[in-house]
């Protein structure tokens, strides 16, 4: 069978199978954003990789090489901060094209840098090859936690958070793609385009990536970055329970409701289904206090949208459309 | 300028200067075959990453992805063991051209998992995603360990070791490479070919790589991943000492020898500059007993390689050509 039509669960679902046997250190294998090893007794060791590939996930013709290293960073930390922990070590593996300038390691290497001088983070290792075709970049972030958070431990009537406004780096991601592709621009440029459409293309390129200060209380949390609706159906699917999430409190910042409004694109669907957030998302007990976005909450089974009108309506889990499955 | 001037030791500096800061829980950075990490009181966590990208380090027209998932997790292994470590978890990251058949990926996990099991390796996570150019393996493996031996421990009068016989591997990629080249079958196919040139063939597909059983009293190791000469020079370097061979004291199989005489080539230089043995190289004080075969001593500096008639000449770390390294 052709892999694309196992589809993505499918795939994490052969994987899990593939691997019996299991230490009594693993306290979180293959399904959530790390895994989690009890190395000692006070501390669970975090572990987390990402594969980023040229003509995949990023275009160097939009992309400088600063941007990348920083973001091949920030993915990884993200996973960290969705199981509550805290990033400390780094390898990082590089596919690098003939003929690459060192100036552009430079930069890349910078780019990790800053985010690492920022969260404490040591590069402790890593593997440089030659690559016939693109850039590969493959980061391993280990951290560190007393108390871990997964995506399993949802319960029905949690209330639903995000901790960020969402859509916006898929719809800068949508700006660039308008603004380097040649055959788009006739019709759609605005030049100058608006300020506000920087700050979404930076989402993008550089996402801003925070931990929840104090996760006592949360009983579940994922990172968002395949979209709300499908990072929501994984921790639905972990914690076997339901959803509702209400259209008009899922968090849309002013600079995407212009930018949509102008490509008149619906706003929201970016919200839902656009990726690469970096937001969190978490479930905690009804009254939780938070200055996180409150967006829905937890039902025993069905995931269902609210619209503005107050009419519920079901909905699938959709969001990017190349296949990427992180187990 | 253009990065494969500036060399793989040129690019291992700029990587290590690029990366200041320190934590106290880190034994060895970047610059050795793993991280290590003191995570505990009794307990060093080791870490080692690899990339492998098909087109450069591997060949789908003579390597079946069994193989494939086996040698991915050994080259990791190898680091492993080279720092006196035991493997533990391996972290799995894979990019799948379109059009992949899903019994591929069923193959290669089954060739990660004979191995996993033998080792008692447990696959904790990995990430999945779209290649458009080719497949793309990068593994992450942690182990423990109470003590580790690093590269830069050798001291002058230490006896050098190497724990298996050398260049079988780089023949066995080089008979691949002509028995897979049209071109090259005229002149030099023999079919059948003699039974030996399976078994070489074999150690490159799918390297036997194990532990040394015992490392009190070793003061240096490495895994000879890229040639014995360079990684040889890897001690050296890291412990600021020199070395001396003795051609006559490296251990070549009979089938390296066989198929070296087939073929008109120098069998020593496939055990000097050929890579991809993971045999162990490792040093220790005159007089230690070992079953491994001993090929030179440790001296304060410069490095030489004595003839068989007993006449010394310096030599330069020369190995795989491709630049990769491995930091």
């Amino acid at each position: 069978m052709e892999l694309s039509r196992l589809g993505e669960f499918g795939l994490i679902e052969k994987i899990r199978s593939s691997f019996s046997g299991a230490s009594s250190e693993i306290i979180k294998g293959i399904g959530d954003d790390a895994a989690a090893l009890k190395t000692s007794r006070s501390k669970i060791t975090l572990v987390t990789t990402d594969m980023l590939l040229e003509g995949v996930h990023f275009n160097l013709s939009f992309t400088t090489f600063y941007q990348l290293g920083y973001k091949s960073l920030a993915v990884n930390i993200s996973d960290i901060f969705a199981m509550g922990g805290r990033p400390k070590y780094f390898l990082i593996g590089l596919g690098i094209p003939k003929g690459c300038d060192s100036k552009n390691i430079d930069d890349f290497y910078s780019g990790i840098n800053s985010l690492a001088e920022k969260w404490k983070i040591n590069i402790i290792g890593g593997d440089t090859c030659a690559s016939r075709n693109g850039f590969i970049i493959s980061g391993t972030l280990i951290g560190e936690a007393e108390k871990i958070i997964t995506r399993s431990g949802a319960k029905p009537g949690d209330w639903v958070f995000a901790t960020n406004t969402l859509g916006d780096s898929a719809m800068g991601l949508r700006l660039l793609e308008k603004t380097g592709n040649k055959k788009s621009k006739a019709k759609s440029s605005h030049f100058p385009f608006p300020i506000s459409y920087l700050k979404l293309i930076n989402k993008h390129l550089m996402p801003d990536i925070a931990p929840l200060k104090n996760i006592s209380g949360i009983n579940s949390m994922i990172d968002i970055s395949d979209g709300l609706l499908i990072d929501l159906s994984h921790i639905c699917d972990e914690s076997k329970v339901g959803a509702r999430i209400y259209e008009d409190k899922v968090p849309l910042s002013q600079e995407l409701k212009e930018a949509a409004k102008n490509l008149r694109l619906n706003p929201l669907s970016f919200a839902l289904q656009g990726g690469e957030d970096y937001a969190l998302l978490f479930t905690a007990p009804k009254g939780f206090k938070t200055n996180a976005f409150r967006i829905g909450e937890i039902i025993p089974k069905g995931s269902f949208i609210v619209d503005t009108n107050g009419k519920e309506k079901p909905f699938k889990a959709a969001g990017y459309e190349h296949f990427k499955s992180k187990f």
